[in-house]
Parts: C-alpha cells; sequence; structure tokens
C-alpha cells in the first residue's frame, strides 16, 4: 500500500546502524528530516519510514509506514516475523543485475580459460599448453528471468551461448531479451540434459526451497552449476553426490543455506567447488540512493514505486 | 601471387610431420593428391604446396607455389629466410577472433571478480567478502583493429567497457564494430593515462618491435596489460619496472619474446604478472580446414585469398 502523503510527512526516518555517514546524510536530505537509529529500542511515537537490512520484531507493528531494504533479497526480513499489514516494502536492487551477471560471466570465462590452473602452473614457473574451451555454441540454462536472470543471460548471449530461461510457469510469446528460449520449472528436463552451465538467480520461497534437488542434479551430463540465487533453493547432500558422480562438473556457489560457512564446515570439502561468500551482488551506496530516490519519487506522486516488493510472493 | 592453375594441378603436398593423421586425410581429399612429408630433405622435381607451421630453408626456392601456415602469426616464417618472390602465402585465423576475445574477456572479468583469490581463499575454507570491480564504464585501449582487436574490443564493449582502438595510423571515418574510437598509434599518450586495461593484439613486424616500451608504461596509471599479439612487442625490462612501480597493476601475458619460459627465466618472478604459455589462440584442425578450403577454392577461382599475408607488411 502508498503511504499517504500526510502520514509519510510526519514519519520518522529510522535507519540502519550499518549505513554509511554520506549514504544517511543523503537520506536526511531527500526526506527533509534528521535520522535516527533503527534498533531494538521503541522510537517515539509517529508513523515510521525505516531504511536498512533487517526489522527489529518491536518494529512489526502498524506504525510501520514503508520499510526500503538495501538488498535486493528480502526473504530474511519476511522469514523474521509477520509483516506488519499495510506497510510498503521497497528493495535495492541498483547495479544488481550488472553486477550479478559479469560474476557469472567471470566464473563461466573462468572454467573455460583454466585461469585457477594457470595461476598455479605459473607459480612452479611451469610453461605448458592447458586446454581452452569456446563457450560459443554451448546451452545455459538460466534460472528466474527476472531482471537478474535477463542480464546474465544478456552477457552469455553475447559470447554466443544459447540461452534458455527457466520461468515459474511457461510463458507464451516471443522470449525476453537476453534468451533464446523460456520454458517453465516444471519442463526443464530435457534441457537440464544438454546443458553445459546451470545457473539460478532464483529467490526463496516456498516454492523454490530445494527447488535443486534430486531431480534435477540426476538430470544433468557434466554441467557445471552457479548459485547467485539464495542457499537454500539448493539441496547440498545432492549436489555434493552430483559432484562426487561427474553429473556436476564444479560448482561455484555465492550464497550457502548457512552463511557464513564456519571453517569446520564440510561445505570447504566439497570437490570442484568455490564459496564466493556471498560477493557477487554487492550494493553500493549508490545503488541504495538511486533506488531509493525513485521510490521516494513514485511515493511522492502517489503511485507503487516499481521496487516494490510483492510480500505474498516474496520478491 | 595467386598460382596459375597448371601449376597448382602438378604441385606435390608437403604437409608438416605434427599435423594430425585425420588432418592430412582431409587435405589429400581436398586437393585430390597424395601427401609427402614437409622437411629438410629435397622433395622430387615440381612445384611445391605446403601446409605447416615452418619452411625449411631448403625449400624457400622458385619452387614453392604457396604456403598454408596453420597458425595466424606468421613472423617466424618470415624471419627466418627471405620469402621466395611469387609464392603465395596464406594462413589461418579460424575462430582465432572468437577464441582470444574470450581469453581476453576471462582474465578481464577474472581480475575484476576476484577469481584467483576466492580460489585461494577457499582453499583455507575461510569466509570473506572480497572486493568485486565492475567492468561497465572504464576504459579499454586494444592495439590492433583487425579481426582480432575487434573481436575482442566486441565482447569488452558488451559489458560496458568504453574500447579504444589503436591503429597503425590514424583513420577518418566512423570507428569500425566494436569500438567506440579508433586512434593511430602516435596518439594514444592521452588514452593510455586513463585507460584501466591495455590489451595488444599486435602482430611482430619491423614497426611493432619494442613497441610497448618506456614511453607508453610511462604514461600508464594502474592499468592492467595483457599480450595476445607477439612477445616481442614488449621490452619486458621495462614493463617489470612499471610493475614495480605499480604504474602497471598486473600483467597477463599470453606470449614472450623467448618461447617456452624455462623454469629458471626471471620472467617467471615478475609481481602480479601471470603467464598462459601461448594457449589464447590455439588453431584447432577444423579451423585450418575451413581456412585452407577457402584459399583454395579462392585460388581455383583464380582469384586472391582474403587470408593471404602481404609479406611486406608481415601480416
Amino acid at each position: 500500500m502508498v503511504p499517504a502523503p500526510e502520514l509519510l510527512a510526519r514519519a520518522r526516518l529510522l535507519v540502519a546502524p550499518e549505513l554509511s555517514a554520506p549514504l544517511v546524510r543523503e537520506l536526511e536530505r531527500i526526506t527533509g528530516r534528521g535520522a535516527e537509529p533503527l534498533g531494538d529500542g521503541e522510537p517515539a511515537a509517529g508513523p515510521l519510514l525505516c531504511v536498512g537490512a533487517a526489522l527489529p520484531g518491536g518494529l512489526r507493528t502498524d506504525r510501520l509506514l514503508w520499510f526500503h531494504s538495501v538488498n535486493a533479497g528480502t526473504d530474511p526480513l519476511l522469514a523474521a516475523g509477520p509483516w506488519p499489514a499495510g506497510a510498503l516494502l521497497t528493495r535495492t536492487v541498483g547495479r544488481m543485475g550488472e553486477r550479478i551477471a559479469q560474476y557469472v560471466l567471470g566464473w563461466v570465462l573462468a572454467e573455460c580459460q583454466s585461469v585457477p590452473e594457470f595461476t598455479a602452473q605459473h607459480a612452479r614457473a611451469h610453461w605448458e599448453r592447458l586446454p581452452t574451451e569456446l563457450v560459443a555454441g554451448q546451452t545455459a540454462l538460466v534460472y528466474g528471468t527476472g531482471r537478474i536472470g535477463g542480464a546474465v543471460a544478456g552477457l552469455l548471449r553475447g559470447c554466443g551461448v544459447r540461452t534458455v530461461g527457466v520461468a515459474r510457469t511457461a510463458r507464451t510469446g516471443p522470449p525476453p531479451p537476453g534468451f533464446d528460449r523460456v520454458i517453465g520449472a516444471e519442463e526443464d528436463a530435457g534441457e537440464l540434459v544438454g546443458a553445459r552451465w546451470v545457473i539460478s538467480t532464483l529467490p526463496l520461497t516456498g516454492a523454490t526451497e530445494g527447488f535443486f534437488g534430486a531431480g534435477r542434479f540426476a538430470a544433468l551430463r557434466r554441467a557445471t552449476f552457479v548459485n547467485v540465487g539464495r542457499g537454500a533453493t539448493v539441496d547440498l547432500g545432492v549436489l555434493e553426490a552430483a559432484l562426487r558422480d561427474g553429473r556436476v562438473r564444479r560448482a561455484v556457489l555465492d550464497v550457502l543455506p548457512t552463511e557464513p560457512a564456519a571453517p569446520g564446515d564440510p561445505v570447504w570439502q566439497m570437490p570442484r567447488t568455490v564459496i564466493t561468500s556471498h560477493s557477487s551482488g554487492i550494493t553500493a551506496d549508490e545503488d541504495v540512493l538511486v533506488d531509493f530516490t525513485a521510490c521516494w519519487d513514485a511515493v511522492a506522486a502517489g503511485s507503487r514505486p516499481g521496487l516494490t516488493v510483492d510480500v505474498g510472493r516474496g520478491y
């Protein structure tokens, strides 16, 4: 629900303590009011406009007018407690699509170009040609056909990769930009067999938990699996078995079901796997600012911001 | 000079011993004659059609009708002795542009995405966000604006990089596909200062030996240098000094003045450098076959093949 102007005008601005000072100053400038810390304490009376990553339970009341997430993924926010009815939830996407697309293409090409192997070989002062692989003509399945999935597919396609998008449900009409084809999640079995790359940008929702399990991994024939979505969409035990029997060639995991992974976590021992510590789509202050401003302008005009999260769907 | 049909019809086919048996069989099929080994021995009388990488001195005579190089770079061929007047020299480019472009983009994105650092960190079972860099908006100078330079620039541009081509001489008219701008080699000083990436695809000719020396490296401000051209175009002593004082951030060298580098070669000790053993543009049998066939068809039609090397220019 779009906050009423008279409520927004007198809302207190609460900002998470981890936000940088320059970012907070900009938020104060845009909203025309001073910022107070977003924490466990009960703020003074009045409606609330919050900017941060997490929402304490004490603020999950009908005083919450609007929460702007500094992250793109809002599943922790929604999982931590019931969302106050009527409160607007918006998120930061920023240049996330572009960032994640460059992450994915970087790791895809690094594998094709044997970047880790050449780096190790150089350290041994050893001259030897290593195989490189032309990615053109290979097939990539990209799960999620939204802004992030589309950006990933677009960059891969620029290198000659055939890109197949997998959407929650089958679509009709021509595929969106970046994709050669879009299919529904129920009809991906045939494409999994021929895929060289399986890339997930899926959010975590009730429908995607454990989405990559025995069924999907069993269909693979030496594909590399890249996860830039959410860790809990993957059954790690099944992934590990698929790595051991070779159906999965390599895994690049930016996200895990439990983050951060402790040094003793067995996830570090999965074969041919690299974990990148949730770094693929870090939002910069500039991203937060640009997206918050767009939401603010929309709300001021009485319209629903394009970055609004559908609390029911979860993204 | 395009060989006369009556001479080509009775030319002996000599093939280098390193060519694979299936490739030789295909060459025999296309030319309609049996192959003999290309070596130091004097072949029986008649004009010669040779396919290989090197030409022994004994065959540098007016009996040589046509030499097809299995490599794109023909500088070793031309440097090893005078080229017989009137002999056609053609070369294999194949999917070289595509291969080298993916090599360059792979190493560029691997640096931006901290691929070697994450790989090392994973081995220590350590979770830590590492900085990643968005390549969009950065400037790449691409030396050489031919097929290979154009392919490199095109892929970089697809990731939002501003691409400046450096040609031997300044050009007028709109830049060729893949480039935002093309300048002449004499006017590159201004662009070197702002470049994040300096990529050389230059062939080795009299004009390019030591091309990347004190003048050019002094102008850099923490640019990464990637060489997929020829090793002798770079003054390695100057490059090493520029790496030590930080004007060059990193170096990725696919080629060296002397290849292969021995284990004791000091080149392995250059800081922040990776040497990739001349692997960026390996030609496959298929590349040789496709390009030789195109040359054969052109010659049969009495026209100059598009893959003819201008022996005077050296490429």
